[in-house]
């Protein structure tokens, strides 16, 4: 019989001292789901003098890595300090070692994934990581345990809290992109280089992961097609509001037939959409299941304690495996080959603003253009210019058309003599 | 080696044929995800020469329960039949009979889940029963392995569709409770009796359910205290919305020092609440954790084959424990014996609409009587009548008070001389 479990941590930032924290404080808890007491008992961090705000002795800190990776004493190592190339590096080493892997990071898994899988395999081990998807949402466990028996169809995540506030603010206080992204720095929910979360980045890495899990198939982050926010303007927003639709950065994967696609990009929804009410930096994630039909998962996507409970719910999972003996058994082995969808096969509505010429005749040259690629009209507005510029701004959404249809039509578009500009361009979902 | 799965079903109206067809349909993954064929052996009905539309042998189908209940060949029994004294009488004997057990059964669970669970512990056999609460949501996987290394504050939880149903309409549509009731009824949506649904009984037994994995407690039936919607008004409604509230029927489980508090009633919530925008017959379930603060899962409260895919994923749960042989291991024992809140620990605020004497001094009695109670005002709506009554509604919302002081209020404004009549009371949360 197990008497106790110990953890070695890898970082002792937010989201490792949110770790220290919920393994002290829920100890009580904890010991009576798994049976034992659980205890850290080696810390990697990068300066061992450190003021820190957590209670633990300072001989349990350590900065060398194999202080942790290597300690016969470790069974579980918790990967809480960020990074691709090195810290894939330790947790392969980890797991050689036979110890089992909880991780929070995205970036990691989204492009390692298949080979730490193997290797957890390898070695009868656990990984898990779920908080890498929407923070204190278990999504992970909701798509793979939870929907088990259905075939996911389609999901649609706000997975980046970031851009998520931003266009919360932009669309609710008419700011423009450029302030309402320098008040998200100063709250400290925007980086100092907020590229990766602003241009789609980081919500492709969950998007990754969600695909992989939800297919069951094994998808890399170079599959998933982005576009981020940052060109998005109070026109587009005034103009989404006016049609009914709130805009959002969403996280598509969808599979027909076998065949999947998996997208980042700003997209409008119709505002009584689960999704649409979803604001400020929260995250959820809507699952369309062949079976259950819609369901959503709605939470904090990031924060000390709300990734931080995550990550120990993983690791009771872990320690429940280790006293049944059964670790290594939860392991995703994908069921399909990789497939993606061609532009022909992804089918969407779209949102295009144009400036065209304010003469006779625009109108029946628009209309032959979309119509020879069979993309139709649901929705349009045409609004003539004051200034006298002799143009005059025409948004349109189209009905449901396939994207290679709807890139012919954008491409002639550019080169039609009428239009002087396509302003902005988004697809349109969930109607 | 484990070469094939048996299972038996209880009862094969449509959320039974719901798994039937799950079953069949998904076996490619379930194989994937279990090893090895999944079968259904026996099917236990009342006529067995009934014309259904399930493709099953009807050999497989018999009125005896004993082909399914001892029967040595099936190693689960899924039960999907319904009723409650007999139903327990059969899952006992499964469970004797070193049976794994799925249920769907809300009622079955809420009134004898504390004497199943300790028959299955016993037994060494699973009992899972996410079905039972809201339907396809993975809520009770999400409460006691997704949040595992949580402490559970406060759950609210919109789980019966019919009357969301109801009150979306009369609130959307400004429509009577009688008429939209009988629209829900022809529309399949409420029984011919609804009382089950409408006064709230099937929402406290789920919330029973809740109450005693959310908060590791057994809560029985009668510690949920409830209240039903069938005397709502268009004029509450109305004034609910002036206010900036959304009337719904909320189930709410709350935990304070230890002492817990489940009641279900109609409850106002800000319109930007999560449960607020939750419409229709979806069903919802809040969860305010300590660490990760604010959850919500959203999804189909009902239904066949979003509740079969709810049955099918624990099957599946089951089928990997029989693999791995730990069945039993997740029985669920409570860590905390029940200790209920009193009326002077629950505390929320409230809205009152009273009819009064339309004259000088009645608000200065009124205020009186509250103040004397420690209730003081945050919402106020004075409306004198054209109709020369000589009455006046006021509408107030309070500040939290205790339940004891609110009850106290409630008992002096009764007696009191200028108050003609207490037309509407309801709790107001999520502020």
């Amino acid at each position: 019989m197990i008497e106790k479990i110990s953890v070695g941590l890898l970082g002792l930032g937010t989201v490792g001292s949110g770790v220290v924290q919920i393994i002290e404080e829920h100890q009580d808890k904890l010991m009576h789901q798994i049976g034992c007491p659980v205890e850290i008992m080696k810390v990697l961090v990068r300066d061992t003098s450190k003021k820190r705000d957590v209670n633990l002795a300072e001989e349990k800190l350590t900065t060398n890595p194999d202080e942790v990776l290597s300690n016969p004493e470790v069974d579980v190592v918790i990967e809480v300090m960020g990074g691709v190339e090195h810290t894939r590096e330790y947790i392969l080493k980890a797991l050689k070692n036979k110890k089992h892997v909880v991780t929070a990071n995205k970036d990691l898994m989204a492009i390692h994934g298949r080979e730490l899988h193997e290797e957890a395999y390898k070695n009868n081990c656990d990984i898990f990581y779920e908080a890498s998807v929407a923070g204190g949402i278990p999504i992970l466990r909701g798509l793979v345990e939870g929907l088990a028996s259905d075939r996911i169809m389609k999901m649609m995540g706000i997975v980046n809290g970031t851009t998520n506030y931003i266009l919360t603010k932009m669309s609710q206080e008419g700011r423009a992109y450029e302030e309402v992204l320098q008040e998200a720095q100063q709250l400290g929910y925007a980086e100092a280089d907020p590229t990766s979360d602003v241009e789609g980045l980081d919500a492709a890495r969950k998007m990754a992961i969600l695909g992989t899990l939800g297919f069951s198939m094994h998808l890399d982050l170079e599959d998933v097609s982005v576009k981020g926010i940052s060109n998005i303007t109070e026109e587009d927003l005034d103009y989404s509001e006016r049609l009914g639709y709130t805009m959002k950065l969403i996280g598509i994967a969808s599979k027909t037939n076998g065949n999947v696609e998996v997208s980042v990009q700003p997209t409008l929804l119709p505002v009584d959409h689960p999704l649409a009410s979803v604001h400020d930096v929260y995250n959820a994630v809507y699952v369309y299941g062949e079976a259950v039909g819609e369901t959503m998962f709605y939470g904090p996507g990031a924060g000390k304690l709300p990734t931080a409970t995550a990550v120990v719910s993983d690791l009771v999972n872990v320690m429940k495996n280790m006293r049944l003996g059964v670790n290594g058994s939860s392991i995703i082995k994908p069921q399909f080959e990789k497939r993606l969808k061609d532009a022909s096969e992804i089918y969407s509505k779209y949102f295009i603003r144009l400036h065209v010429k304010d003469e006779a005749g625009v109108f029946a040259e628009l209309t032959t253009v979309f119509s020879n690629h069979n993309v139709s009209f649901e929705k349009i507005l045409q609004v003539p210019f004051e200034d006298k510029s002799g143009l005059a701004e025409i948004v349109i959404v189209t009905h449901t058309a396939s994207k290679q249809n709807y890139d012919d039509v954008m491409q002639k578009l550019m080169h039609l003599d009428v239009v002087y500009q396509v302003k902005s361009n988004y697809r349109v979902e969930g109607e």
